[in-house]
């Protein structure tokens, strides 16, 4: 992850004027418009939440899901972390797509191709249509088309589960989707390979679960799920 | 990721003591031995790294590597949060592999097959062969035989770089791989499909450099790269 520019998509609204969320380094690597956000979001399934607790930083795996300007949180309420995350305390949240490994002459311009979006905010609880609403949202985000295929949530199931919301009002993308940045004299030299190995994802064949009665046909969203969306997307 | 009950791995000497690094929720589904953390953080590409930045949580994807019970890292002298790192503040680094979504016949019941590795302490600025050892250790975890095959840092290159080390001495690692565990009411309707969906990571075609001599043959280090390390490894 060394410094070398990439393809910014096309500057639409900006994102976020906060010094925290303005790229630092390899400022050219950012992506500064809200579709590119989306994109990166809407092809990731976890996410990586940070919170501080006690004063240090703990980052945990989450599922999410986004609608428009709002990111959805899901957990036990029983989770600590999620309940921190819904006094109002500030959260980061993170997603990161690797693309492929970039394999340069020398180590030092050895690096990866990637998106990610890093989301800065306060993320506030919801309860009543509007938990519904982000629970319908995380649903289809992890698993298109359960929403309405499963069995909705129960009052009780609702109670049990704390949903947050956190709007997407400070964040930043960054895309890197290139060859190696190599020396001159190090391509002259010509002593290594180089290039980039790209890491593809796909879906495996469905495995029914062991209480399922046999025969029971793999639904067509579940059949023909699209794979998480490439860099092109 | 509701709490369903998971394979835990054999216990082995424990690895932390804290309550912070003890898993609050979902106990059983914690791997308390260092084995299953060495294959979690070693079938991982990049890692979120969380920092305190202003009282703030920041996540940022990070490349590392592993080496006994130490984790490197490596960034520009110039990145704020590996200079900040680099302070002696507390971090977390945070490694999450997804295997397959879970659907359930309830959306409650959704959730997801995942490896995740949880990391807290401080991370120490290393500097000489330490951070030269460093660096083939994250060079040959990011790309493995490229410390081998590809130059080695200049000590120009080497002062441009930040190279960091965190002791895996406070960590948790939990797994969950199985099927959904759906409440036996809507087992006996039968009405939603419910299985695991596996998602598949491979390695594509090695894609040469646009600069790099036609012909130059792919080396087998690329081009045998094993996929990361599956569930069961």
């Amino acid at each position: 992850m060394t410094s070398e520019p990439t393809a910014a998509l096309p500057p639409l609204p900006p994102l976020s004027p906060t010094p925290r969320s303005t790229v630092g380094r390899m400022r050219e690597r950012a992506a500064l418009d809200r579709e590119a956000l989306y994109r990166v979001l809407d092809a990731g399934l976890v996410c990586h939440l940070g919170l501080v607790v006690d004063g240090a930083p703990v980052v945990l795996p989450t599922l999410y899901g986004r609608d428009g300007d709002a990111v959805y949180l899901h957990g036990s309420t029983g989770a600590r972390a999620l309940r921190l995350a819904a006094t109002g305390v500030p959260v980061c949240l993170t997603v990161t797509h690797v693309d492929g490994i970039v394999y340069a002459r020398s180590a030092f311009h050895h690096s990866m191709n990637y998106r990610s979006a890093v989301v800065h905010g306060v993320a506030r609880a919801i309860t009543g249509d509007e938990a519904l609403h982000g629970l319908g949202v995380i649903t289809d985000h992890v698993a298109p088309g359960s929403w309405q295929h499963a069995r909705r949530p129960t009052p009780k199931e609702l109670a049990a589960t704390a949903v947050l919301v956190l709007p997407l009002a400070e964040a930043s993308v960054k895309v890197r989707a290139e060859g190696p940045h190599d020396d001159q004299d190090d391509v002259t030299a010509g002593l290594a390979w180089a290039g980039v190995l790209p890491l593809v994802q796909h879906w495996g064949t469905p495995e029914p679960a062991t209480d399922l009665s046999p025969g029971t046909p793999v639904p067509d969203h579940v059949r023909t799920r699209r794979p998480t969306s490439p860099p092109s997307a």
